[in-house]
């Protein structure tokens, strides 16, 4: 009998182009896949995931699911894959859900983060913080950010153009400061392509004093208007919601 | 007229064989070494570095020298050698020091510090942190550590027989532990090849109940009564002291 498994797990992304599989590209979700058709005995296993994370992206809390037949605990299934993985992919938990979840299309909030540093440049951190030189006025970026909270069409912070509607809600916008590393928190319904990356990059340079006035450059659905696309090493998807 | 630069340097030692230049590998001081000759318009220069860390060592406070008819201030000649340099190795000060200065036998004092998980395993710092699984009972390793203080003979904590004398000193040895994330400190005169890397090894075996009594094993001055030599990854260089 089939049944549905779901796993959150954890990834650097440095060495993968991304989550979704793709040719002649390292993936996560390849990655995975090839682990659960060793587990299943050379049967292929797809796997579905809750948010396509971008190449050089990390995750803390990514969620995917799969079916399978095979009778394992929730705490042998973690082990098996991560058995079968390499060390840059960590499965964190398993567990069984009803048939009807789905790790995408059952989603209702998402976190991302991100990590900014204003301090020296740490060679140790490179691929895991954003740094920036110049200084930056962080009291402003938190009250710039502000505008964002709420329902309106992010056009501006997207290059993507395949999508129906341009509209997301973000519930929650904040920057935390300590010591010069800034880590920006975002919650919302869902985010588009580059979304999180440009609405930083966007911030970065209003901060150092290139850009101002975030909430007329989203009014304006515009994508020229907004600054440039963040490095995705400083973005991790942190947590997926489910009802 | 030449003079002398003394530098201070920071390094993610995972792609590294080490400090020391050698053949067929990459070191640290061989990218430093080939920078300098680019600046130099092609003659070779050779740099003098306090320690020689190991393959996979990480260092924020890496000390070394090197002579030079170039008239540069520090802060130009930190922007040249950066320039110069690929991302994983940052030279954080260049200072002028006396033509008596030698980054090696000038040294007094050294810190090392070892950094240890006893939580989850997480792949975004599997390169920067040792993980152990198993449960550690630090106040027992704190109190085992103790010992160590002082000028005592450490042939039981090191593999390499060039030594014309095992007897070291350390000055300070702590533990600081928190949230589940433990951080040994190491400081003084000089450390032998290994030695912090097989006390660390030696302590996380007596911290889940394998071993016990590290001052019976240093006593006997004997290599095969200590622990199993833990991992690079968590080794950090992190200052050298001098006069």
């Amino acid at each position: 009998m089939a049944y549905r498994l779901k796993c959150t797990v954890t990834y650097d992304g440095k060495n993968y182009a991304g989550w979704q599989i793709q040719d002649n590209h390292e993936s996560v979700q390849g990655a995975l896949e090839a682990s659960l058709q060793k587990i299943h005995n050379g049967t292929p296993i797809r796997v579905y995931g809750a948010s396509r994370t971008d190449s050089g992206v990390h995750a803390k809390g990514q969620v995917f699911h799969f079916d399978t037949e095979i009778p394992l605990t929730g705490e042998r299934w973690k082990l098996a894959i991560n058995t079968y993985i390499n060390n840059d992919i960590y499965v964190l938990s398993v567990e069984e859900v009803d048939e009807e979840f789905h790790a995408r299309f059952s989603v209702t909030k998402k976190e991302y983060q991100y990590k900014l540093s204003n301090n020296t440049f740490d060679p140790l951190r490179r691929f895991y913080v954003e740094f920036e030189r110049r200084p930056l006025d962080v009291e402003l970026m938190k009250n710039e950010l502000q505008c964002l909270i709420g329902t309106h069409n992010f056009a501006s912070f997207t290059s993507h153009a395949e999508y129906d509607s341009y509209e997301r809600t973000i519930h929650e916008a904040e920057i935390v400061e300590q010591d010069g590393e800034i880590t920006f928190r975002f919650i919302g319904s869902g985010f588009m392509r580059y979304m999180i990356r440009i609405i930083v990059g966007t911030l970065i340079e209003i901060g150092y004093g290139r850009k101002e006035n975030l909430a007329f450059i989203m009014k304006q659905q515009n994508r020229k208007l907004a600054g440039k696309s963040a490095s995705p090493h400083g973005l991790y998807l942190e947590k997926i919601w489910y009802e």
